[in-house]
């Protein structure tokens, strides 16, 4: 599991009751000492990955949210360190939090290069859409990639990501795990993206709807109907492990527009 | 006419009261004896042909069936042998019963040949969707292929078989029939499934739908109107018989996008 | 203007009445005699040729007209000797007077040849919608060539006659004047067929939306209406005469696909 | 800003009252010496360039506003000079009053060269969709050109502005600017028209809708919301500045085609 940096349990709270693989999933703040704080307590509690979101330097606008009035929640985490009670004249007061505390300002071989030198975790970024930011994180030296739209939340028109997934992984061409996130529903979507070439598969909403619906019960069931589904998916399409699983298992626009010409 | 394994009637009621050409549709039992045992009473009965479905290793999520609560269907033509009163904890109890009762460890060469060991019937093979599995199943020598997604039950997002007709054709270069099911309701469907290549057409729901709605009179009036339509479809194409029906008389997405380079 | 054969005013009344050009358009009937008699009876009065409608050897399967209890037309040019008064057990008699009445047995050089021989007026033929077809018409010496579906009234699926106006218009290559028949609408509707190649556009059901509505005003009113926003449409093209608008003006999906490769 | 020639205020009203960099908006008169008279009047006045519409030698068919009975405004610059009082037995009197005041007749080397003869100012056309129609505007001189459809409402089947915009752009090849009007609503609008090569991009209702929804306050709220949406798209496309935007920031149609041959 990838715990957020928002989580309204703390790292150690998190780590103490879980078995899972754990990474953690970090911006940048404009105040470093406290993403170090936080790296070195993730490490030091056993989780294996550093997880950074990096298609976040300023908050999109998310109308929804404003509508809503949605308020930052309290981040457990940072107790003293940083406070979400801002005010902001718009109806949500997200965008005002996220200006004042990220790090608009980073760049590339910055921020990864600063990571790498606070901490012997592996650093994944997450939030990779094309083969040219793709490639500068390979060159930059992150240990794995995650295609994901941030839930389509940032950026209007941003592309669906199992539409960029390929571009991604061809541009990576093996270097780094390529990890997928986003649109996961059913098995049959966990399939396609490990047949479009994705090492593995992020489920943020199925989780999240498990747990509203039937606290810790509602989760292992998504999780358990996920499987199942994977699962079935596979022995129908001759697939007896993981690995068996190929890029002609599944048919996109390409293909049909290749088998016609 | 294809008489399913799971019949109402046995294979001897059938054959006592049906001149038409009779295929026998199978699937291989975890006890072979059994599906030996049918294919020699079908064979004995002057059965044409064995129609082995090979796209059920294990039952597809019928999530319709499970709302429905159905109940698998009481087997004619095992009475003694295999029972289908079971408990399960799902709404159907249909995937409980494939679970015990097929064999979902079959491969190619293993069912294929040991058919051919127990009948002199030819052995169709019903489920083909791609070329690859279409070459495998000349390979280990079938009889003719059955060009059908199940009804589309057995897995989400399983293609529509119009649309993968042709390439199974092609992968089979003449070698053996291609059947072709799944989608026909008029006479135009007929045309489309011969132009592109099957040489024979299977009729599923418009007759189980004329049967519901008047009986024996029910589906002869449906076998008319496709045969009509067929005929009229023929006419206004300019075949005077099936063998006139080429494949430059129909126009997929392909000649649309060809026509246009 | 074209004069359908099963007007409700004869051939010679309209001729006294109406100053245009006049062709006029026939089936050929199994009595060859009637057929002969109508179109020296079309030349006598001075109509320009004749238009042979060759898309419906049968009659297609017209469910509306079945639905609606359809009952063929009195058919004022032939009085004494085709009658239009049959029973049927269909709700429409009008495929069993199609059955009864017209030729079926006719090809390409037969029918006209034949023509050819009783009359020196020129040979349409009506219900072209493929290069095979165009070929043979222009091969077998016809005078021209209507690009029509017969309203889509005919065959399911059926292309629409402006996707398959270019592909005529190639195969004719300039040795006989393409028409065009379908879908026209609006003055937008004209332009786009000429500038796809036809010579000369005909109109339908506009001209009897406006009979309906008003009579013969309101058949003058749709006349101009067509006229006028096609003389728009020239001019907001940069068109001065019909000669002018030339294949760049329009852009089909052949030109949106080529433009992207 | 572009000021109309039919605005409701004059030349001079605005001069006085507004700094932005300003253009004026024409038409080609009957009577050249109404047109002269105004060109200069913008140019004594500060304007920095005549917009020259280019698309309109008659009015387009536009039936919402026969329904709607529009009439034609009054026109504050030409007191005296052009009366909009006309009748019309339409229920809009504006296809009158154009066909009345406008010059149709003009052609691309007279109208622009005379242009030239009467004012220092540039001269930019406006209503420019074509590649031939792009090239004969640089060819004779203009000085900018204004891809845009007249809001859709001069001709049905009027290709979207978005679709046409790079067909222009290469056939300019950069020697004059190109500048992009139609369907801006959003920040992403904008990004959109930059990458595909526009110099700058005009906003047309926006502006209408903000100032019938809260006057001069209206506007300066959707101007704004339009460059704070820009700006947020170019943080989140990674972009620092305007020229930093480039073609491969979008993908259209034709990207997903290639990338899939």
């Amino acid at each position: 599991m990838i715990l957020s940096y928002s989580s309204t349990c703390t790292v150690e709270e998190v780590a103490s009751s879980c078995n899972a693989v754990r990474f953690f999933q970090l911006y940048v703040f404009k105040r470093r000492d406290i993403s170090a704080q936080i790296v070195q307590r993730a490490e030091k509690n056993g989780y294996k990955a550093i997880v950074l979101t990096v298609d976040a330097p300023r908050l999109g606008r998310r109308e929804a949210d404003i509508k809503n009035k949605m308020i930052s929640p309290h981040l457990k985490n940072f107790e003293g360190l940083i406070s979400t009670e801002l005010d902001s004249d718009e109806g949500s007061n997200l965008e005002a939090f996220v200006r004042a505390v990220y790090d608009d300002s980073m760049c590339w071989e910055d921020v990864i290069g600063w990571l790498k030198s606070i901490t012997n975790l592996p650093i994944l970024v997450k939030g990779i859409l094309t083969h040219e930011d793709a490639r500068k994180a390979v060159k930059v030296g992150v240990a794995g990639i995650v295609v994901s739209n941030h839930g389509a939340r940032q950026l209007d028109y941003t592309p669906a990501t199992i539409s960029v997934l390929e571009e991604v992984v061809q541009a990576v061409g093996g270097k780094v795990p390529v990890l997928f996130d986003g649109g996961i529903r059913r098995g049959t979507d966990v399939f396609k993206a490990l047949a479009l070439g994705a090492q593995a598969v992020l489920v943020g909403r199925p989780v999240i709807y498990g747990l509203a619906a039937n606290g810790e019960n509602g989760v292992r069931k998504v999780m358990k109907m996920l499987k199942d589904e994977l699962e079935l998916t596979m022995a129908l399409s001759g697939c007896p492990s993981v690995k068996d699983i190929t890029r002609s298992h599944v048919r996109t626009e390409c293909e049909r527009l290749r088998s016609q010409l």
